[in-house]
């Protein structure tokens, strides 16, 4: 695309914004729950398909797993370089969450939130749907305005994302004929902080989640049928105390982002030179007000900041509780002892570390500890674990994004590894061992959270809907006639 | 009353117990829920005043409190004794309970459960809309068939003992100078265990309930406003895990039933030497394998027994988790921080500890490990605290109740307290200072808990609900001319 081409695709983007952000509004209204609404997610695969095929993609799949399926497209534009797209159109659940916002949050509503003109809040706002669908919108406006795509898209959503992709790999293994034409990966994403500060991943850490649950069934003492009156406490032991002391075991009093379990921290690999230089150049970027801003956090662990917080973020494998729950949990009080009691724990990982062995390294605290009967449900089958990746900074597509943004008016902070976790290894690791980023330009946040939200018109430095499309315009015909590998 | 007239008064019992049935399944059918149907209690608490009205209470009243009213009949038969005869017509909540023998646990039903013939499954069949039935439909018997009562009786009922009794108090000094009249108090209730054994209790337990919250926003660590992604949780901290430390401190993790705030057992008065002569006779017969039967309990605290058992059962305070709640706890896994936790906690509490020592130890213990900002919730004004209570094993009713208890085949199991709590110290106190009992023959189980059940139909050990309502019409004879004192 010469550059009159591209003014005239910008212009075709501002004269059709409404239509565009009712787009948004679409997807995000078919409630995609992955964990709760096999029919919701099963919508929005069948939603994305058609639009695969009527944006013009002649190999278009619903490929079915043991779980969601896999919404593939293969759009030949009969360029140079072929490009992965990697898109999840699953959302995390809103139960037990206090939307204060809106009332519903997938019937999304466009509201004023300071510092931005306009947001859009809704499950999903960020967390993927709002930047999938600016990306999808972009394609459309060059396709609409009349011109050809400048790279072949092979777009690879999956509906399974917030469970961990448990059958992604199954698509990837069963297509690599296909996708291993492919020179690079890319997932659609807004990249800006709320101070409108860029930052692009080189990779990703690793997850693992995992319940434990302590019952007096399987404890053979306490209550073992069903929670019992209180006053028998003095004589019959508890369920949800030996839970506590069980975790509490697990984690420093004193400080309990340290993690007993013996060989936690094995295999945790260091910071190579190439991941310092890289943290150095954050540290004297990183705006960290902005991101407590956005947290609701008023202090960071131990008060760290620049160098010292970043390496503790990205080289810390953690083991966080995602929610605990035992006995009576309703309005005033309730005289039981309970009969059992659970904790959601989850891990992140980074090289070298893997899944297996964190979860091995847990149950073999529980056990030396006496904690024998404690059970580790791993919700197999709707697996709750991604292993880490890693893309070289070298990368072609790594160097053109970077100079994409630039192009744009942006330095983008280069992270080594996002603090999250994706399914990305599945891209880079055997068989396929492509370079993987996401880029894009725009802002949201409360990704699982009450009031999600994605900025449709933002202000001087955050950039709303129709400049994040148009980056990505940019972005593509930047891709055309580059190494992407 | 005479002999013959006491067997036609049985015969008459026998001859209406479809309808006594009935009428307890009437009262299970509204829904009296203390801390959740506030409307619930208020159609329970009318329909109870139009029984004493029925019954020929001529003074009555629909006492207001803060709280849910306390029901009061006075039925004067002019006769020598009066009796406060002390009643609940609340119960607990059932949300979270896993009912399985009927659906709907505020619409009972008669089943089949070994080893008794029959029984009715409801919330509050047992605790204590089953006993109050039946003894209100003892002294219907006695009045259809056209005798007089053999006692004067102050019906006492409150609405809010599932909360603690709040207001009741309130109630009892307001109406001092009437209830001043009386001799002596008594509860009905169902005292065979599932083997038959009868029971009865010189007494109770205080208890004392409360909650703590441990939030990121009182803390000022953590998320402040609300849950946040978990890939922050390197450098966030967790108000999980730091309730589950303040918890695990207060504990000791070898055997959770030592508590370790500091001067917790303090003020424990130990067993008296007629205590213990009470607890000698009861550890010949109680009966442990009926009693972890009922429980679903297979083994009691160190497997302890006899004696050893009830000495622990009968003079340990204890801290138990009622429950325990944060994050999410819905299905699957969710990668959330949370941005707080509650523990809702008990103390059972025996002579001479008071509510107030007990919860001030806690605020103090949680202080001195630096957990000043983890909030003590008291629900006050649904003060969820009960005072302990004695009455001495020489009172009139005590013995005229054994008596009863002999003529009708049975030799009582006599507990100085029971394990449970009841608000029956605002009797046994200043301003009145009287004896209080709980009394009757037949079973239940299951009280706060799925599946709550009633026997109608017993078995030879057992009696159901005609040989109840038979043993009330005997014991108020008993009654009428003994010192009740």
């Amino acid at each position: 695309m010469d550059k009159g081409e591209l003014e005239r695709v910008y212009s075709y983007i501002d004269a059709h914004l409404e239509a565009h952000i009712e787009r948004i509004r679409e997807i995000i209204r078919i409630p995609s729950v992955a964990a709760e609404n096999p029919e919701g997610v099963r919508r929005c695969a069948q939603y994305l398909l058609d639009q695969f095929k009527k944006l013009g993609c002649v190999d278009t799949e619903l490929y079915e797993t043991r779980g969601q399926p896999v919404v593939f497209g293969h759009y030949d534009a009969g360029a140079k370089n072929t490009l992965i797209v990697y898109m999840m159109y699953d959302v995390k659940q809103v139960s037990g969450e206090n939307w204060t916002l809106i009332k519903d949050p997938f019937e999304p509503q466009l509201v004023k939130m300071e510092p931005f003109k306009k947001v859009l809040v809704g499950r999903g706002a960020i967390n993927s749907k709002g930047p999938l669908m600016a990306f999808l919108n972009s394609l459309f406006s060059i396709k609409e305005y009349g011109l050809e795509l400048p790279v072949n898209l092979m777009f690879v959503a999956e509906g399974e994302e917030e469970l961990g992709s448990a059958h992604l790999i199954d698509f990837v293994r069963d297509r690599v004929g296909k996708l291993s034409r492919a020179d690079a990966c890319l997932a659609p994403g807004a990249s800006q902080n709320i101070n409108g500060e860029v930052s692009m991943s080189l990779g990703c850490k690793g997850v693992v989640e995992f319940e434990l649950v302590c019952s007096g069934e399987k404890w053979g003492r306490g209550p073992t049928e069903r929670a019992i009156h209180s006053s028998y406490a003095a004589i019959v032991e508890s369920p949800v105390w030996r839970l506590i002391h069980a975790l509490a075991s697990m984690t420093d009093p004193a400080d309990p982002t340290r993690v007993l379990v013996e060989g936690f921290y094995d295999n945790v690999a260091p910071p190579t030179p190439e991941d310092l230089e890289l943290v150095d150049k954050l540290a004297q970027r990183l705006d960290e007000e902005a991101l407590r801003k956005v947290l609701g956090v008023k202090h960071f662990y131990r008060d760290l900041h620049g160098r010292d917080l970043l390496l503790k973020a990205l080289y810390t494998t953690t083991l966080n509780i995602q929610g605990i729950y035992g006995g009576y949990t309703g309005p005033l009080v309730k005289t039981v002892l309970p009969e059992k009691a659970s904790a959601k724990l989850e891990s992140r990982l980074i090289a070298n570390q893997t899944t297996k062995e964190t979860v091995e390294k847990i149950r073999r605290h529980l056990d030396r500890h006496g904690y024998t009967d404690i059970q580790i449900l791993e919700y197999e089958g709707q697996n709750a674990a991604d292993d880490w990746s890693r893309t070289s900074p070298k990368a072609g597509i790594v160097q053109a994004t970077i100079q994409a943004y630039r192009d744009f008016g942006f330095d983008p902070l280069v992270w080594p590894y996002s603090l999250g976790s994706s399914p990305q290894y599945m891209f880079t690791k055997e068989p396929l061992k492509l370079p993987f980023i996401s880029a894009g330009i725009g802002h949201g946040a409360r990704a699982h959270a009450p009031d999600e939200y994605y900025v449709i018109e933002g202000n001087e430095r955050v950039r709303g809907l129709a400049d994040a499309e148009k980056f990505y315009v940019w972005l593509l015909s930047k891709y055309s006639n580059t190494n992407l590998k």
